[in-house]
Parts: structure tokens; sequence; C-alpha cells
């Protein structure tokens, strides 16, 4: 089975460790043995100017796994959603209200689909390929979200590089390790059977700490400096 | 503490990974520490022909547990079913009515508790053993859910020597590897306290796979075929 | 970021692992880089004659907090109650009931208020540090919580060598060495980066072992007796 998906993550965060935007969408080809990304690309965000409603992450996410889509023809798409993993296809507005989701969800659905369920059919019609609100159980969202985490980390090294210093909040238990010319990260939850990824950066003149974020346990904090 | 616990798992998953139906129940004896089990049985299924609704797995459980007991005698029995640790012999339909659980669980249980009800009280009359429906907060059941994962592996190892090929998904968070004349399991969460198992299995001639299922984060599928 | 935050753990459990009080409450220092306490210092309680019901743990853990507090003088407090990161000095009655958490809490924390709110309120009128009721999220009460433990470990071998023998169940997903001179511990969660700690004891002439609490998934029961 070859599988996109895509997800959003990395914040960049201020001294007291509070958000101020994300950072990197991550879309991903992942295909058996379903470890890693065999490709993926990315889209930065401006994370000093987000709306962390969460709408903008929804709609940059279905755009890129878009795109790869096109590039690589898988059997399905994954977006990190919890719909149950209905057909975004399908998500007409009586579809979205019988969702057992919170009002809010609902709302926020209510003015995604008018973008989203066009593209998602015109895409099913051209290709058949089927675009699903899936959420964190499928594992190809899990190595989306790792490799939002990788792209955060080389953003955070090329902002440090022109600013002296940045402060990112990784995804959800994972960490990453600066290496001579890439970055490579790993999930923490060995219960996900060993998820990881690497990707090519400029690394040198950096130094960098990794630690546990003291607000939110099991998020973790990477610092990078000029050296 | 010498516990009895019974529980069912590992499915045959089709080539998209769907579950077909569930493979083994496995009842054990587990003894301190607690790691796992001093003595292990096995009910094997027909995979192909499974209530996938859950009733036949408890009821499954519930016979071998009690075939296990009466061998070994030991303090305790605890079934995989979240009812608080209850007696099933104190099962009747008000007890039923008044749990907190859902209402299709009640509709089980009313079905259920005609069978194991009575099964339950005449064994603690018989033995002075009880029977307490406990759940996965129950390190017993946990050990029981790895064997069932160790036995399904089994049925796979002989049903791809017959048939050519098998995929089996695994309880959640466990992984197995195919060793010389056994195979040997354990739980990929740390958390758990190092939690294990091992059976004896004829091995030669098939080669294997461990992959993470890529619909079901936590959870592992193994692929197994004839050399 | 210097965070005091306390906790309360580690249960004398009888022979059948029903847990019989609490021992240790943990105060602790936590700087950066979050994964372990700079200081700590504790408050036993009799775990022979113990309130289970929670409000002792609470109000002990306050006072301790606070103690620790006008030692070490750090940004803020953090105290082991999933109230939303709330301050203490503004829990009033009505925002009491205001609050999202059951009617049974909201009863506790009615009492709890009288002496907790003055005292949060006088403090933060002297230092104009905060006391916050934030719970498991925060890195620092997870830290706290390993200190309760290793505390608890510590009681064991004094109780030990006086009693010849203690079981002592741990705070969730932790395990403890005794080494000499020395009690380590460290959370069996990776997820949370590496938390851990260390306390000085005296550790002749005490044998020990560790596993997990057959009734309590996730849970390590410590064993010690006199050689």
């Amino acid at each position: 089975m070859r599988i996109v998906a895509a997800d959003t993550g990395g914040a960049v965060l201020d001294e007291k460790y509070n958000p101020v935007g994300l950072i990197a969408t991550a879309a991903v080809l992942v295909e058996k043995p379903y470890r890693t990304a065999t490709l993926s690309i990315v889209k930065y965000a401006n994370p000093f100017n987000y709306d962390l409603g969460g709408r903008q992450a929804i709609r940059d996410e279905a755009l890129l796994a878009v795109k790869l889509t096109r590039k690589v023809k898988p059997d399905v798409v994954h977006l990190d959603s919890t719909l149950g993993g209905i057909e975004i296809r399908k998500l007409d507005d009586v579809t979205i209200d019988a969702l057992r989701i919170s009002d809010r969800g609902k709302a926020v659905w209510h003015e995604l689909r008018k973008d989203l369920q066009p593209l998602a059919r015109r895409f099913w019609e051209d290709t058949g390929i089927e675009i699903l609100a899936v959420g964190k159980e499928s594992v190809s969202v899990r190595i989306a979200e790792i490799f939002s985490g990788l792209y955060s980390a080389k953003w955070a090294l090329e902002y440090a590089r022109e600013n002296g210093k940045a402060i990112v909040g990784l995804p959800r238990y994972m960490k990453v390790e600066i290496r001579p010319g890439k970055i490579y990260g790993e999930s923490l939850d060995p219960r996900e059977g060993g998820l990881y990824g690497e990707i090519e950066a400029e690394t040198e003149g950096i130094a960098w700490e990794l630690y546990p974020n003291p607000l939110v346990r099991t998020f973790m904090v990477l610092e990078v400096w000029k050296e």
C-alpha cells in the first residue's frame, strides 16, 4: 500500500515556552514497511503571523497532499483530522452535522468544506484516489508529523543563522538530532514500532540542545543558536 | 499471588490490512514476579468464520480460563472485560443494568450471563475461586493478550506452511520474533515493566517480516511465507 | 525558568497489593534542562493512618511547596491538581463552581480553598510568585512524583530495617534501583524525554526486588527486606 499523508507541526516558542505560531506542513509518501517516508515535501508557514485556530493547518495539509499525490500516484491520501476516516469528497453540510464532533469542529468544517470538498471530488474524478480524514491513528499521518518536526528543526537552523537563536517546540513525543549535513528524528513512543525520518540540511556553525518542554509533558524543545 | 487470566487476540488480515477474524484465545497462569506466564494453553478459533462482535471471544475466554484453573488452582481468575472487577457469579440482570457501560455492552452481557453466571457460581461453590471481569488494567490479562499474539504467530507459521503465506495483525503494541524452534514476544510499552512470553513452534522453512500496521497506530503486522 | 512543584506518592501495600496509605510528599526545584530536580525536600505521612480521599495530599503539597519556595525563590509553583493551570489565590467559591470538574471535586476544593486561597494570596502579595493548579501535564509535577517515589523507597528501607520487610507501590510507570549509598529512579515512559532522580540513603544490609503490580498495569512494586 502506498499512502500520502500530510500534517502540520513544530511551533516557534517564546522565552516562556508559549507557542507563537506553527512552522511547517509536511506531506509524505509512505510505503511498506511503513516506518519512514520514501519522499517528503514541505510548505513553510509564517509562524509570526499564524492562525492557531487550526483552519490554516488543515487547508495547507490538503493542498500539499494533493500536490505530492499528483506526482506519486498513491493508493490513498490521509489527512490529520479525526472524522473517522470519512471521504472528504462526501463532506456535505448534512454529513458534517451528523458527525460526532464538537459544535466548534462542525463550524470549522462547514467553512473548510467549501474549498476542500470540490477539490477532493474533482481529484477523485480525475485520479480515483480518495482523500480521507483519518487522524493520528494513521501511521502515515504520524510520519508526516515527524517530518513536520524535522522541517521545523531545519527552519530553526536557518532562522538562528540569520537571527542568532531559535526556540522550537517539536510535535508530540519525538526527538531530533542535528548531524553533519542532516537532521535525524524519531518517535519517542516505542509502541509505534520504530517510526523515524531524516532530511538534508546545512548544519555547520550551529549549536543545539534538546530538552523536555517544562509546561507540556511528552513534548520536547529544540533550542539552536549560532556558535 | 497466583492468577489465571484469558484473552483473545491476533487477527487474520487481508491484503489491505482489514481484519477478517480473530485467531487465538490464550489462558495463562501468572505468578510472581508477574512478567510472563508460568503455563499457557490455547484454543484456536476459525478466523475465516468469526463473530467480530465480541461475544465469541469472552465466552471462549471464560471456558478456557476455567479449564486452566481446574488444573492449577490459582487464587483468582481475571477475564478481559472492563466491568470494574465485578465477580461474574454476581452478574444478574439487575446488576448488569446498574453497570456504567454502554447499552450495547449491557445487551451483550444480558445474553452472556445466561451461560457465564451459573458457570462462575458453580465454579466458586466447588473451588472458592472467584472469576472477575477486570480488563486491561490487569497485568495478567495483558500477559494473556501477549500469549494470544504468540499463538497467533504460531498459527500463521502453520497456515503459511500449508497455504504459502499469512498476514496477521498482532495485539496492541507487542512484537514477536521467530527464533529457531520458538517464538518470542514482548510488550512494546516499557511502562508495563517488561512483559514478555515465549512458546515452542516448528519454525523451519519460513521467512517473516514485522512492521507497523499503516492503518492502526501502535499495532504491528506479522507477515510469514514459505521460503 | 525555575519551577517549584510538589506531589505525593508511593503507597504501603498489603500482601494482596491493596494500598494502605500514601508515604511521601516531595517538593522539588526544577531548572533547565528540566529532567531532574536541582533540590528536593520531603514530608513523610503516616501511611498506616492516611486519608486516601485526597485532601491530605493536596494540603501537604501546598505547604511543602511554599516551604521550598521561600528558600529558592522560583518563577512559579506547580501543584498537582488538574484545574487547567488556574491561580490558587483566585480560587473563590464562584470560580470553583464554574470549573469543569466533578461535583465531588468541587466539594473537595470548596473545603480546601479555605486554607489554600489565603495562603496563596498572601504568598503572592509577599513574593509575587504564583501557585498554579496544573496537574500531570507539568514536567515539574512529574519530577516531584518521581521524587515522591524515591523518598518512598527510602522510607521502605528504613521500615524494613526496623520491621523486617516492606512492600511499596511506586508512582505510575517509574522504576527505582537501590545502589550503594543511594536510590536512583527514572520514568518508564520514554515519551517524557528522560526524567530521573537520585537521593542519598543508607542502603546496607537490605535486599530488594522490583516487579509489576499484578493488579494495576504500568505500576511497579518495590519489595525490600532485611538480609
